[in-house]
């Protein structure tokens, strides 16, 4: 692996060493531990955690989790362990491939699993030159299979919060099956009358309710980036800076 | 069938008899319409046209269309070919099944094909007293027949136009194959923070444009409705009342 770095999220709540090259986690695993509507004392399983992220996010913002992470490459896994030690957040990181989850995993459900998914499709494009970001942002691993993977995880009533970019969102709801309900989109576009660029996904187990196509948030004030000033909508500051839930339209 | 009634559409240029009861058409066929990209001179195919609002309102809008609708229901598609006569727009009308269509039908490709499927699933919910609604309102054809129909029929290039309820969004990209590009879809929100009800799509016959979800169209101004006073948003009126295009997002 490469040199670290040490980078700040949730305003400096949490310091997380990642790889100075390689897949390095931005807005987008913070936005999705904002989304989880998980409360204190229950089960979450992240699938790929990377440097864990989310999890810790998660950890930070809800207290009382007992938090596992999945994680395929080892120098990820190792980060993750360490950045959990060094946050004072208990993470419980396990090395395995998402398809191929250990015995006692298998035998545990989950109030809530997360995941963000690589964007990219292995197939298309120009791999990265960096292997371990190659396996974090290419696709090894079909979306189908993730969804499978999370919806076997998940306990009854449980819930799955995912991100995604928008492009793949064919992909991402054709995966959705009779197990899960009440799954919902919620388009994050970087400004107001602007396509989505992700989408965030949250679905039920066992859950009766129709899908729902949600009123986008929108991330950035105005109507184009004008100066160097980080002109983050204020609910999305709060997430991204103060460590608050996303407000999920309920509407 | 029922009784019938005369309904203007587009401020009075569409004058339409339809069932009084029945499948009745509202706004729905006038925006699927207004979404349809075609030129004076193109061809235009129709599934499950109705009493052929969708097209009629289309010819009105953009002259020198060949314009041919399907409609299986005898009694809607006797409608459609008077409705046409008397709004002196040119509509040829095939009484088939989407499913099965005729052999000279198969034999054409079209610049555009435009529909407006069955907003429910017949498996759920109480069937619709009256048969000839039953048949337009519930679902007899999945979704999966009708992109694949009007796929088969689409010219290399040319559009496919679609609306349908935003809960049955996850059946219908699933039905979207390599075919088709460059599609999106248009969530048509009934007020600004509210979920998407309806939902459009555009896709291209040979495209190779990625998927992309738009900002939603909000069809009514205001929170919530305060009065009995049509609300419609400024560029919605224009395409309700005074037959406008809808503007399309391309950002």
């Amino acid at each position: 692996m490469t040199a670290l770095t040490e980078d700040a999220f949730l305003g400096g709540r949490l310091c997380v060493a990642q790889p100075a090259r390689g897949y390095r986690a931005g807005a987008d695993p913070v936005l999705l531990a904002a989304a989880v509507p998980a409360r204190p004392g229950e089960t979450v399983l992240e699938l790929g955690c990377g440097t864990g992220v989310a999890s810790l996010c998660l950890g930070a913002r809800v207290p009382g989790l007992h938090l596992t992470g999945v994680e395929r490459q080892p120098a990820y896994a190792a980060l993750a362990r360490q950045n959990a030690a060094r946050n004072a957040i208990a993470l419980s990181v396990v090395e395995a491939d998402l398809a191929a989850l250990p015995a006692d995993l298998r035998a545990q459900s989950f109030d809530h699993v997360l995941a963000n998914p690589p964007y990219y499709l292995r197939t298309g494009g120009t791999p990265a030159a960096d292997a371990g970001r190659e396996a974090a942002l290419g696709e090894e691993t079909p979306l189908a299979l993730w969804l499978d993977s999370a919806t076997r995880r998940l306990a009854p009533g449980g819930w799955l919060t995912l991100i995604q970019r928008a492009e793949r969102l064919p992909a991402l709801v054709s995966a959705l099956d009779s197990r899960l309900g009440n799954a919902a989109i919620l388009p994050l576009a970087p400004r107001a009358g602007r396509p989505a660029k992700l989408i965030l996904l949250r679905a039920r187990k066992g859950g009766r309710g129709a899908f729902r196509l949600l009123p986008p948030l929108v991330l950035h004030a105005g109507d184009r980036h004008r100066s160097d000033k980080d002109d983050y909508a204020p609910e999305v500051a709060a997430v991204l800076r103060q460590g608050a839930a996303l407000v999920w339209p309920e509407g």
